[in-house]
């Protein structure tokens, strides 16, 4: 994985020294001084501050220079004008890695802190020194009992090292309301990082050092800055290969990559809606709060992973039994009935019962029998249309939440716990003993219902892994279309020309010099007018419809070419363009925008009032295979359009799907090069009929 | 409040009796009467067991016909068979309240059991007795200390009431994740009741007693079975008349209502879509899950009520601010500027800030003052554009802790504290120990912006209570329409004269009986064949539209005639509507069906493939306000489209709004002899120019 440093002894140094120790408590490095010989630090310690001679019993050092021998690992807590100083000195005892928790650099927007903060990446890169901040409030290493912070979240005994893995920008969030959180409900944590700034290492270089780690399961992170999109797509890439999912907290939603996309449908490629697709399309989860970062990491730890969107649930309380049903149909988990060899097999437990139902009530059957629940979990474990299991408990007697975990230990099937109430008989087999022992465990249908939601999206996402990767259809020019591509805003006729390349089917059409031109055009035409001067035809009034006959062509001609005068005097006209008029079926909008982290990013939607009105678009970073394009029409909430709602005719998919794919590669080969590309509207016929490309706009870069 | 029995000595008898009594801890009864003496009851305890003279110390009767005074209320644990006749043994001895825990009634679905419950209903109807249940959990009064129920939540010391009740079906759910939890986490209970298959006593009454009771601040309610329509309107009106609100969790989608409407807008009006849009217009909370009930009632027991959407967070930790912000944000919850004279008195706390920004971050300023934290809260709750306050804690020192709980209590808005760590420097003091005082105490983001989120919907609730009732509008002729109204389907042309004597603008028409009729009609028409046999023109191709001039007309009227006569030979035709074409616009549906619970129910939505794909509709019990009729426009998704998307004229939005409250009033007028209305389209003109019925559809009960 050599797109990312190897953090190897920046997260377990064997020596580490700290400038700006002391030993009162008071201060910043006072605790972390504190924390960092409390939390067992097995390695060797050297405090640094010019004023004292010991601290904490521990010799003290007035300045790196001085150190007897070269720390792997600096922690920095001085006043902001001290720290380049201070790097300097890392450089020149050779140290490798530096944690700079100092505030008053780049987050405080103004010039003085924003120059000190490129100073001190310049002084790093130039002498081969990596550092983690500033303004960060440092890491903890779980698994080999080094910790470099000041979080009151790890006082007192030090917790088992665990398998997750938690990143963040913010101290708080990610220590407390994450780190701290996940282990009052019983998880364990490798690793934590608070990385602040991000100067010089970044998000994705810890996330990856996670990922790579055999000591790490489940890497979860909770930023407001997005990794740079080839990191990040280096990092979904190699935690697909090791298959260790990413959970991520949606924070800030930035508006700067809705600014730049100034496309007509600007409005509509929001940033924030742009990476939740491409998050998605990388496998990495997202979700809405802290709490469901490691309640999601509870259920995928145990690496199995759901066959099917389905599930199902029992216990001897109905009433719960109808909340996760209910909480399940809206996050597309389905409840299906059970395979004929499971109702057989469930006959021994349910005995009065006809056939048994998906969620499964248990009252009667349970009652006064500890071991029915457990017996039933194993059976409908075995079911092979079951993709995760939900076993229910409110208050219950130990022996039968021990039924219970034992059947989910057992299963091969992933088991999401709901244990609303106690252990009436035990009081210290609680909800995070279980969890402790790695079961899923959830207090509240919600959370646990989103985690099986948030595992199927992951299974879901490892199938779409294994699907062949997306192939180059035939019947692509790329160099021709490489020499059309031109610098700026291209004509509707040099836009389609360059489309026409890709093998998108575009409207037959000339761009007419003269009236006699034009009118010799035969069958039912358009007319628009040709100018790079007058991109918005519609508001120039420069344009006919549904014009046939040499008299009526020949007539538009001269109207479209007057109007355009009209609207801009100084235009220059190449001339109208007179194009085939395309009827029936549905207009679709398909564009490439350019995202700022991941470049080209491909949007596809019904057009009119669907994209303007309700947002309903698609999107995929480039290249897609035909499955996933025709995933792309599939997830559009107007997909029954396509599918013919109300006894329209269903149009027709699959050529729509080709255009997305080929669309996909002119992106992939030409992206770079494309501010803006818009087929607005390309019409798509009803099946079997295909798809024209109606109306076209390249810009190029 | 006469349509609610009085209970109070069902909650609170003097004296009680169980039949079924045992001291077999293993069975119901059992668990049941050592919960009745270990829970404090300071009443006469009267165990009616036929083979035992004593239990539990206390003397035991064979019949309830030998106990020496009549008891207020008689617990029933028998099998389901021997209960009728104990019902029959209460009103021989003049008992007023009985709770039939037994199960095998009603719920099993089977014949017998429907019959054993139709059989305990008649007996205690004919001797004047109540009785809760069969298949209940029964009840739990914090009150008085009378609990008469086998849960195993109140094992051990009696928790002090509180100001919350709860009502449930199932036992399970309402008494584990919700009592239970909600006393876990700080909360004091009222009342709580499991309420099983309300033979007789329903949910509404138990709810009831709790909205009168002075000791019940926030009614919590989770069931599958909705109460009555006109029990749950008295319900909701007079807790709004006490200002107690209600919330109430979604379960169990009944589908039964969707068949029942058989409109052609069926598959839209689905029975949970009504009760949603139901209980928001009664004020009553909807939430998702068990939780979020306590949670919601958490913010809402205060009694303050925010004047806004709005709201201020402040914190150390910037994270968590940021999703403060996104969730809230994603709720309807703004976070304005603060007002200038915040910002003078926010000076003296934050020197370093040019000006606070909302949500305000206190890192710099508050570090090593645990005062600046609540001083701060204090001036932005007297910023008048601020809402509610959310003051974040990650873990903090008590000093801090105790700053923003004395800042919550003193300021007169709602405050939702985001709590996600814990105290530093004291254990004990934890976020349950500052709901137990009264505060609302959140641990995530999420349940914390849900809950200011619900505060927002019954602050806005209230506000709707304070506009002048709805009032009838000018120009309706009740008694023309109700002679006109048809116990059947009725033709287009009846049905538009029915809504015209509303007051509703039909279009232009007459039913043409001949050709030359038909051909004297002036301007463009549409044609359309009015005949009772074919209520779907369009299938029989028995319409033309835009026709001009006597020939184009006449013929449509022979094309008309024949198409319907190939469509169904046997048709009486009445003959053809020539009917005034109106163009321009957009078409609405509007419409009335009728719900199992609610009565007639108002429908409008903009036609076509927004109601068809998008489901998008907007519902009310009639009548409704011009300013509500607005509101359900204004809630729409396809909303901006009536306000001018896009470039499209605005829309007669006044005319439409007019015309959903005449139609409210009919339903109101007539609704209870309509099984179905539907308006579709109706077309809404641009501003100015009013909106025209185009085609309706009447079918009488």
């Amino acid at each position: 994985m050599s797109s990312f440093p190897d953090l190897g002894s920046f997260f377990a140094p064997k020596r580490v020294a700290f400038v700006g120790a002391t030993e009162d408590l008071s201060k910043f490095g006072g605790r972390c001084m504190r924390l960092l010989i409390d939390f067992g630090y097995r390695g060797v310690i050297y405090p640094v501050n010019p004023k004292r001679s010991e601290l904490f019993g521990l010799k003290c050092y007035p300045s790196l220079d001085e150190l007897p021998e070269v720390p792997d690992h600096v922690g920095i807590v001085l006043p902001s004008a001290g720290v380049p100083a201070t790097l300097e000195a890392c450089v020149r005892r050779g140290v490798p890695f530096a944690t700079v928790f100092s505030a008053g650099f780049g987050e405080t927007g103004a010039e003085e802190g924003r120059l000190l903060q490129q100073c001190a990446v310049a002084i790093a890169r130039a002498g081969g020194l990596r550092f983690m901040g500033p303004n960060c409030n440092g890491m903890i290493n779980f698994v080999d009992a080094f910790a470099l912070t000041s979080t009151s979240a790890i006082k007192g005994e030090r917790r088992s090292a665990g398998d997750i893995g938690v990143v963040s920008q913010s101290g708080g969030a990610g220590q407390i309301n994450v780190m701290w959180r996940a282990q009052q409900a019983g998880l364990g944590i490798s690793y934590q990082v608070s990385c602040g700034n991000d100067a010089d290492l970044g998000l994705a270089d810890y996330m990856a050092f996670m990922v790579e780690s055999e000591r790490t399961k489940v890497v979860l992170a909770i930023a407001e800055r997005m990794p740079p999109g080839d990191k990040l797509r280096a990092l979904a890439q190699r935690a697909a290969e090791l298959e260790k999912p990413i959970v991520r907290v949606k924070v800030g939603r930035t508006e700067a990559g809705s600014r730049a996309a100034a496309s007509h449908t600007g409005s509509v490629t929001g940033a924030d809606e742009v990476s939740e697709a491409a998050l998605r399309q990388l496998g990495i989860i997202r979700v809405e709060d802290c709490s469901e970062l490691y309640e999601t990491a509870m259920l995928l730890r145990g690496g199995r992973r759901p066959k099917a969107r389905t599930a199902a649930a029992l216990s001897v309380s109905g009433g719960n039994l109808v909340m996760v049903a209910d909480l399940g149909a809206a996050r597309g988990v389905e409840f299906p009935a059970y395979a004929e060899a499971t109702q057989e097999k469930l006959k021994a437990y349910l005995p009065g019962f006809v056939g048994a139902s998906n969620p499964t009530d248990l009252t009667s059957a349970a009652i006064g029998r500890t071991d029915t629940f457990g017996a039933v979990a194993r059976i409908l474990g075995e079911d092979p249309g079951v993709g995760t299991l939900v076993p229910v408990l409110t208050s219950a007697v130990a022996a039968e939440i021990r039924s219970i975990a034992q059947a989910a230990a057992e299963t091969d099937k992933p088991v999401a716990i709901l244990f609303t109430g106690r252990c009436i008989d035990d009081p210290g087999l609680t909800p995070e003993m279980l969890v402790a022992e790695g079961h899923a465990v959830y207090r509240d249908a919600r959370p646990c219902m989103d985690a099986v939601a948030a595992a199927n999206r992951y299974g879901e996402f490892r199938a779409r892994l294994a699907r062949p990767a997306p192939q180059r259809p035939a019947g692509m020019d790329v160099a021709a279309a490489s020499k059309l591509l031109q610098p700026r805003t291209m004509t509707e006729a040099a836009s389609k020309a360059l489309l026409a390349c890709y093998g998108l089917p575009v409207t037959k059409e000339f761009v007419a010099r003269s009236r006699a031109e034009a009118a010799a055009a035969g069958g039912t035409v358009a007319l628009k007018i040709s100018s790079l001067d007058i991109p918005h035809k519609t508001e120039a009034k420069a344009i006919r419809l549904g014009l046939s006959g040499a008299e009526a062509i020949g007539r538009g001609y001269d109207e479209v070419i007057a109007a355009a005068k009209a609207y801009n005097p100084d235009a220059r006209i190449e001339g109208v363009l007179v194009q085939q008029m395309v009827a029936g079926g549905e207009e679709v909008l398909l564009g490439v925008s350019q995202d700022p982290a991941f470049g080209p990013v491909l949007t596809a939607g019904l057009g009119g009032i669907f994209v303007e009105v309700f947002k309903d678009v698609s999107r995929r970073l480039p290249p897609v295979s035909h499955q996933e394009a025709q995933d792309m029409i599939r997830e559009l909430r107007s997909a029954p359009i396509f599918a013919g709602a109300r006894g329209r005719a269903p149009l027709d998919v699959d050529a729509l799907a080709d255009c997305i794919v080929r669309l996909s590669w002119l992106a992939v080969d030409l992206g770079g090069r494309i501010s803006e590309l818009d087929i607005n509207p390309l019409r798509v016929l009803p099946a079997g009929q295909g798809v024209r490309v109606v109306d076209a706009l390249v810009v190029g870069a």
